[in-house]
Formats: C-alpha cells, sequence, structure tokens
C-alpha cells in the first residue's frame, strides 16, 4: 500500500520518514509530495493545529486518491499562553525563519523567571482516506526553555528546549534520542495502529 | 490629599492624569514619580496584569507613604491566546519600541482571516495605601485589528485598534473620546468611588 507523506517541510518530512522506517510496517510503501502529481495546497490558517492537519491530510488524499498523513507541530509556551502554538514557524511575522522565531521568543521571554518557563512540543498528525472520516492523533512533549541556544541538532526551537528528564536540549540529542520521545515519535507511534489496519484491509 | 501616579510611561502618565482632571476629584492632588523621592522599583515580571499593577502601587505606597495608584495594561488578542498580553510594551524583545512591536504584531496575524481578529485593551489599575488591602480594577475594550496603520493619536497598538461601534481606529479618535471609552479610562472611573472615600476620610 502507498502513502502520502503530504509535507513540504523537508526536516518535518525527514523526521516523519524515519519514524515510519524504524516501525518496519511492512507492506507499505511511503511517498513525499514531490512523487506524485502537484496539486493546489490550502494555506495553513486553521486555528488549531487539528484544524491545519486535516486540511491537509484530507486535501492531499482527495487529490491524489492515496492515503495521506500531514502534520501540523509547533511549541506552546506556558508563558504565552499556549502561543507560538499554530504559529510556531511564523512567529517573527516571516515565515520559515527559524533563527529570527527562536531569537524573538528567547527576547520575549527574556523577563520571565525560570519557574514559569515550561513548554511542549505538540504534533498533530492526521492520516485521511479518500472516503473515510480522517483519523487524528494528538503527540505532546514537555521541558523548558533554556535563556540561550544549545545543540546542533534538530531544527526549530530545538536549541533552547531542554525535554522533561534530560539535562540535553532536544538540539543536542541524536536523531534516533529524539524519536523516541518527541512529539512527533509519539504521535506517529499513536498512528500505527491504524496504518496497519489500513494496510491489512487492502 | 496627595495620590502618587506610580508609572514611567510618559504617555499613560498623561492618560491618567488627563483622566482623573476629567472628574474634578475635588482635594487630590496628583503627583507624578518625578516629584517624590526617588525609590527601587521592583521589574514588571509578573504573570498577569494584577500581579504587576498591585506590585508596582504597593512598592510606591511603602516607599513614598502615599496612597499610590499604578497601572499594567496591554492587548489581549483573541488569535494569541489573549497575547501579548502583560508583554504588550517589550513584544518584540525590545522594551518600549512601539512600532517593532506593532509591525510584529501586524505579521504574525498575517495570515489571520477577518473574522479571527478580535482583540481587547486590558487596564488594570491597582490603588495601594500604606497599611491597607489594596484595591484592584479592570477595564477593558473590545475591539478588532486591521492590516495596516491607521492615525497618528494615541500610542502603542492604538493605529490598528477599531473599537466595536467604531470604523475609525484608537489612534484616530480624540484623547478626550478615547478616555471616554478607553480600557484605561473605564478601570480609572471604577476607581473613582475609592478615590473620594479616601479623600473624604483624610
Amino acid at each position: 500500500m502507498r502513502v502520502l507523506l503530504a509535507s513540504r517541510n523537508a526536516k518535518k518530512l525527514g523526521e516523519l520518514r524515519r519514524i515510519v522506517a524504524a516501525e518496519r510496517l511492512d507492506g507499505i510503501e511511503v511517498l513525499g509530495l514531490d512523487e506524485v502529481p502537484e496539486f493546489p495546497e490550502a494555506p495553513e490558517t486553521g486555528a488549531t493545529f487539528e484544524e491545519n492537519a486535516i486540511a491537509k491530510a484530507v486535501d492531499a488524499a482527495a487529490a491524489t486518491g492515496l492515503p495521506s498523513i500531514a502534520d501540523d507541530s509547533g511549541i506552546a509556551v506556558d508563558a504565552l499562553n499556549g502561543m507560538p502554538g499554530v504559529l510556531s514557524a511564523r512567529w517573527s511575522g516571516k515565515h520559515g525563519d527559524d533563527l529570527g522565531n527562536l531569537e524573538l521568543l528567547l527576547g520575549q521571554l527574556g523577563d520571565v523567571p525560570d519557574e514559569r518557563r515550561g513548554a511542549a512540543f505538540v504534533a498533530v498528525v492526521a492520516l485521511a482516506v479518500p472516503g473515510a472520516e480522517p483519523v487524528v492523533v494528538r503527540g505532546e512533549w514537555r521541558g523548558t526553555l533554556l535563556r540561550a541556544m544549545r545543540g546542533a541538532n534538530g531544527f526549530g526551537y530545538d536549541p533552547i528546549f531542554v525535554p522533561e528528564g534530560e539535562t540535553r536540549t532536544s538540539a543536542e540529542m541524536t536523531p534516533a534520542e529524539k524519536d523516541a520521545d518527541s512529539h512527533r515519535g509519539r504521535a506517529l507511534r499513536l498512528l500505527l495502529p491504524h496504518l496497519r489496519a489500513l494496510a491489512g484491509q487492502r
């Protein structure tokens, strides 16, 4: 069975592929958007991760006829009432400026004391199959935010995020360590039974 | 009776003085921080407007022995879960950069559709009298946020805020019109009975 991973973010796509590969889903072949004919993609203007992930997965499934997986994710900072949230990738007002987003967040939290620097990475993953209701799963990864960046792995806000039970940032963990614990890993593992069921049906 | 307005923000201070003056509070003389001996001021690191306003008013009353009024205020944007909130004056990571804060907010809301551009200006005003529990009042002013600035009156986020029932931004209203409706006007009018009672007692 072929499943489409409907993401244009190369780093997210890499993580998604890696996690699916590690789970050895026999009989499932994962395609990227570059392997299917082009279709118009809706902008991510939903108010929630769920809205955005479902819209992307449903659009991709409708356009390609393939079971399609889409992710929307970000960081929810306690001292910012859960923002940047759905705006994580464009927090500085510019899309995909990882460093600008991160530096802005550090500046905004400059006066926020250590005991209020909690945050969670959140990933919502939707699986849409043509003609069926989409399945939606959510993974969260709690931690605290540093005052300066550390580590060169990962992307986005990884260099300032220290997961609960860790002393390293998620940008100092290996990809395999990160996948084992991360929001995206957790969400995808919740999706696996649905993928397996789908593969078994076909 | 002398009352201290404990604010370093010249524009906020101007609004506070103007509103108090318009109410003709007989027997109340309003002082600014430049009219009392200097004292160390705590940083605004509270999680809420209330915490910050109370801390400032209580510190000022303890240091000067005068009944002291302090304000903490900002804009709560629906699509940002109520942020910038207490971080309104340093949203861009830099304190008091009105234009930078405003441009950042416009950028963050670039993809937010018209029907989700609601916001409220919020002002919390605390009155602390040495030896008594502080009084705290809150004023809110609902409106929607434009996609570009309009008007040269006001300050902060005024140039993109259109109050409910208005077609102009709060930066296009006259000072008197703004005071009659604004969050700060509403909060201060809630405080007046307490100020009058205090003046009557002395």
